[in-house]
């Protein structure tokens, strides 16, 4: 992180080793080179020039195999190098053996981009991948970018260039839209792309990105949320290896307020297994991608019609300054399912103002509820200036962030009028507003259009639109937490401390694992090392009784297991003893471990947390906070946050730990020392993030938290080569 | 529960105080009366006629109103005296305040069923809940059986009865189909109605309960339960008050293999409030409508998606075994998603047995993944034979419970070819088989049809089906447990025991309870009271110190609080102490408290759990088992069964609270006392349950779970009137 002297928290938006690429030629070709094309439909090098002309490609066409001289009516070259400056894209699909020297031959001819469909490359085995790297280098050396191989192609909607094949790219009636569309599956991201299309929602681009040898599906991603005639960003992953760079994707997506939709998948062991096995990928934990989803301008999705949702909640660039949604509905019990909904979302529907609720009673229908959700019950549905004026004066009121409507009359004429009202009321605001429709969509295309043109979303069901309501609140929420952090300075409470470390791989003893805690200023419980044989000479020691007794060697890590720990030892004589025996059980349990003595400790009391830190190979640094005991483990109570971090972030860290309650304070309970956690959680990530190089693993198991300080008990660290 | 003298768990099916009535004429009536029947189509009373007549209604139409000789070109009569018989339904427009009247007319007219439209009851505060009551005696009297008031109607879609008002009813091209639904909100359910239909699925009855004076959503529930043209019921439902029927109808849908689909709403604080002022319905807690649900054949959805997927999931008729999921797919990426879809069900992916594999392997492509999920690769498009014996040797695999199937090659001729081989495979095996739909549907009509006409689902999206496979599974787990449980003779471990409880309502002191439990054979800690003035004379205690010493008093129930407990007392000297101790912090504490003297206890050593019970008004005694410490409430780590229940059940309660593995093993640790504890929740069960009026609540906190045993260290009864 190139300012990462300059505070903590404060990072560029983007990695500046990987700014986001121009591929405006590659999806916007003026001309075509298909190399590999045959006259033979049934084959896929025969399908990628009928596709071209029938979706209504207007650029040249270059057919390029030396068995014909011409193909569908073009003439055919035999080479690239003879194909017509300029030409900006090549389709390959030729035999895996010679798409390297096509890739060559690409550069010679001044093609600049390349997309891949061949296959038998790194998914084919051993053979494969050595082929796959003779790519690389001859991309690199040749200066051309590429997508693939092994991708079934790209679609450009809005400048009608499907450079693809196969049924995906048969429909040459699917509209164009404000959606990108980056996915590590082909043939899933085009069945997509039709169901989206049958909702109503358009892509400008779709791609396959095959095997990534070259143009990653994060390149793809980055470039895509940087162009205006691209508002929502959605990607089917199965892994990535550049986490860094996926952050640094989700902080752009919140500066520009375009959300990236994510279909994470292979997250489950039999998804896992079923993922590496279909695209190879290695695939970071999947706990590490939530937290980058969470931090970033990233939305988890499931099914498509999230997708369509999304899209069109996100169309409106309009997003909530808190949690609060007001509902109004003509059907009560729309109104009950969209609280509940909107409750599992986060969400929450405040008490209207008083001035609020004076205005809607002068507009409301006998039987109207006047609380939130106000159910203007179906009295009204003949008359939708009221409803309209309703939805004004919930908008007016200061704690309402956002509003959902479900409204009756939205067919014909009337609907429109409607429509063209709730518009007018829009227009006078700044708050999103979400339409609950309530009829089938074909039944009420006059007021549906009037709605799209004033990009008020509108979206299908009442459940649905809880959840949109709920991602634009998650977003917003981020953006807020991300320019916040921006405006800060996070000043480290320590300076980088050089440690002077062992040279190689290995687990440090527990005293070694305190002395690294301390340098960072980590409160750890007061301790002191026998030597083995000054256990006898022993007068006193500068601890308070009672003592905990250890064996501290590297090479026994399971201390309670090898029998080697003595607790709640309370005096001098009891001590000499206890040390004896944690000795005796350390020879026993491994006669050949280095020992450094036996460690005294003060012992220590609170609730019991762990604080753990790992160098993920794609992710880099990360902290974790978890609940002690059994319960990290069993109930999954932890919560993750990348190192470095803040003291506010750390603050989030631990309200986002579930049960935290136990640690902030419940039923009365007072808080315990959350500052010194917090503080403590920030040292503990420098410490992972300063010396990453180094240090593998961190683990503080217990951390003790009292009601005025921290203290670690336990520690464990791992250093790698 | 008429035979709970014959075992615990073995109830009858359906409560014998309700069975389902016959409501043949009701929604199938050979004649109708519409009583406040008008000209003006602008009214209510004006727009039933034209919709019954322009949406088919074969019987006879009878407007009543005095005002008007005929109305709309039919013979309008004066009363309903008048009316020509036989004719079976009054549909009731009329003020609020002549609907009584108008029912006990029509048990003079001899008309058995009405529908009440008018609103004005108990929604409309104090007079309109006395008017209600009045309705209720009219019907009672007349022996008229209703639905409503103050609701928007029903519909007979099979017969074309549409008995309503509004714009849902103005739809005369909806199609009929196996669903029943039964609603406590009329506007939502009809626009369900619409959007299920646009998705395919049709409803042969949709019926808006209102305010359920008379025939209330369970009846409706039962009653289509038992047609045979209503394969699956749906339910909106705001709120019941008969859990017993509810758990009955539970019992019945897994009886039938007929699932009863539930939107629960008015389950957060914000719907909750909502839904009361909506329907005034007293809302049961959603924990205990859950036990409902999952214990019979109820499945929770969400949105009009989940109704369609299920509806067509349960129209095969076929149920699986076991969790085991085979997924077949022509594009790996979908194969992935749907392997961690099914893994969030619950569901598993088996490992193909060796023949399986072997077979698939003689007709797969090059590429192909012969593992689960099966992934054809793109290469078999053309090729539906070879994907449909590979389907074939799937469901043979004795491991394969269920199939997935997600084919590329849906459309056209090819497509109906592909289909019309899949269900002869399918006629094969008597296993689920469900389509994951790979375009949209209005590209592959003939495909889709012959998979309907063979009654194989086929869902819209991967994630959908791996929902609609979950829910299968979940439901046939049921029915086998509901199965097993009606085999076994779940005998009592322990006979009703008579109880002297003082009569009224009140909290009994620890002592008192202790001795509750012990009645019941639940192992309790030794304890013994000592009177106020005996503790200076005690000599010693039959009891194994360390011992705990509190006060035992009715009135003091929060006794930490008070400050009127001591632990691990060592010996007399100190006994006596801490009970002069406890005696004094009571009565600074609660001076007027009556005391009953000083509990010493042996202290229990175990993992903590919570063991709970109450009697609930609507769902009655129900048992709660949680995790000890602040765990049961911040992280729901808790589980509920109805009382009484068998030792299974308690097992299988145990293994159904999260985080269990505390209990029943984890890492290596062996599992503690669970058959002691699954027994001492038996006698629990049996206690409240026997004594069911007298008890409201037991609390036993914490109960410890040894090695061998367990103990209830503390407990708290407290009675009702």
């Amino acid at each position: 992180m190139r300012e990462s002297n300059q505070g903590i928290g404060h990072q560029t938006a983007v990695s500046p080793d990987a700014p986001a690429a121009d591929f405006e030629r590659l999806f916007n070709p003026r001309a075509i080179a298909v190399v590999g094309a045959s006259g033979d439909l049934q084959r896929i090098g025969g399908q990628s020039i009928p596709i071209l002309r029938d979706t209504g490609y207007l650029g040249a066409i270059y057919p390029v195999n030396p068995k014909y001289p011409e193909i569908s009516g073009l003439v055919c070259y035999p080479d690239l190098r003879s194909v017509p400056r300029p030409c900006d894209l090549a389709i390959i699909v030729v035999n895996a053996v010679v798409v390297p020297q096509a890739i060559r031959d690409c550069g010679a001819a001044g093609i600049p981009f390349a997309i891949i469909f061949s296959a038998g490359f790194r998914e084919a085995g051993d053979a494969g991948a050595a082929l796959e790297e003779e790519l690389k280098t001859a991309a690199r050396e040749a200066n051309v970018r590429f997508i693939g191989p092994n991708c079934i192609g790209t679609m450009n909607l809005k400048d009608r260039v499907y450079c693809g094949f196969g049924a995906g790219f048969a429909n040459s009636r699917l509209k164009a839209g404000p959606v990108a569309f980056v996915s590590q599956s082909g043939g899933f991201a085009f069945s997509v792309v039709g169901l989206a299309d049958y909702e109503g929602i358009g892509f400008n681009y779709v791609v396959s990105a095959g095997n990534e040898a070259n143009i990653g599906t994060l390149d793809l991603i980055a470039y895509f949320l940087e162009r205006d005639d691209v508002k929502v960003v959605a990607s089917y992953i199965e892994g990535i290896t550049d986490g860094a760079r996926l952050r640094a994707i989700g902080r752009r997506a919140l500066e520009l307020g375009k959300p990236v939709l994510v279909w994470k998948v292979g997250n489950s062991d039999i998804g896992r297994a079923a993922a590496e096995s279909h695209t190879a990928s290695m695939t970071a934990g999947y706990a590490l991608y939530r937290t980058a989803f969470d931090e970033g301008g990233f939305i988890e999705i499931e099914d498509v019609h999230d997708l369509v949702d999304a899209a069109r909640a996100f169309s409106s660039h309009r997003l909530p300054h808190g949690p609060g949604v007001a509902v109004v509905t003509t059907s009560g019990g729309s109104g009950v399912l969209i609280a509940d909904a909107c409750d599992r979302q986060g969400l929450e529907l405040p008490r209207l103002a008083p001035d609020t609720v004076r205005a809607i009673e002068a507009l409301a229908p006998k039987y109207a509820t006047l609380a939130n959700p106000v159910d203007l019950t179906a009295q009204v549905t003949a008359d939708h200036e009221r409803v309209n004026r309703v939805c004004a004066h919930l908008l007016a009121d200061p704690g309402i962030d956002q509003l959902i409507v479900r409204y009756g009359g939205v067919q014909g004429a009337r609907g429109a009028a409607w429509a063209n009202g709730l518009a007018a009321v829009v227009e006078g605001s700044d708050k999103p507003v979400l339409v609950a429709w309530c009829r089938v969509p074909d039944r009420a295309e006059v007021s549906m259009q009037v709605l799209e043109r004033h990009r008020i979303p509108w979206l299908l069901t009442p459940t649905r639109t809880a959840h949109a309501a709920g991602a634009l609140y998650r977003f917003a929420r981020r953006r807020e937490r991300l320019q916040a952090q921006l405006a800060r300075r996070g000043d480290r409470p320590v300076a980088p401390q050089p440690l002077e470390l062992a040279p190689g791989a290995g687990t440090l003893s527990e005293h070694e694992s305190h002395w690294l805690l301390a340098a960072y200023g980590i409160p750890v419980t007061r301790t002191q090392l026998i030597a083995p044989d000054a256990i006898d000479r022993l007068k006193r020691v500068p601890l308070a009784y009672p003592l905990a007794v250890k064996i501290d060697s590297p090479d026994i890590v399971h201390k309670t297991e090898a029998g080697a720990v003595r607790l709640s030892v309370r005096n001098l004589r009891a001590l000499k003893q206890a040390a004896h025996d944690v000795m005796g059980a350390a020879r026993r349990y491994k006669p050949d471990a280095r020992i450094n003595g036996v460690l005294l400790g003060e012992m220590a009391q609170g609730t019991e947390v762990i604080v753990g830190a790992v160098n993920d190979r794609f992710f880099g640094p990360v902290v974790m906070l978890g609940l002690g005991g059994v319960f990290t483990e069993l109930l999954q109570a932890v919560s993750y946050r990348f190192a470095p971090f803040d003291i506010d972030t750390a603050r989030a860290m631990i309200h986002a730990m579930p049960a935290h309650p136990v640690l902030t304070g419940y039923r009365g309970k007072p808080a315990l020392a959350i500052d010194a956690l917090a503080d403590a959680l920030v040292r503990v990530s420098l410490l992972v993030a300063d010396h990453a190089a180094r240090i593998a693993e961190i683990d503080i198991n217990p951390l003790f938290v009292g009601a005025d300080s921290v203290v670690a008990a336990d520690a464990l660290v791992v250093l790698r080569a």
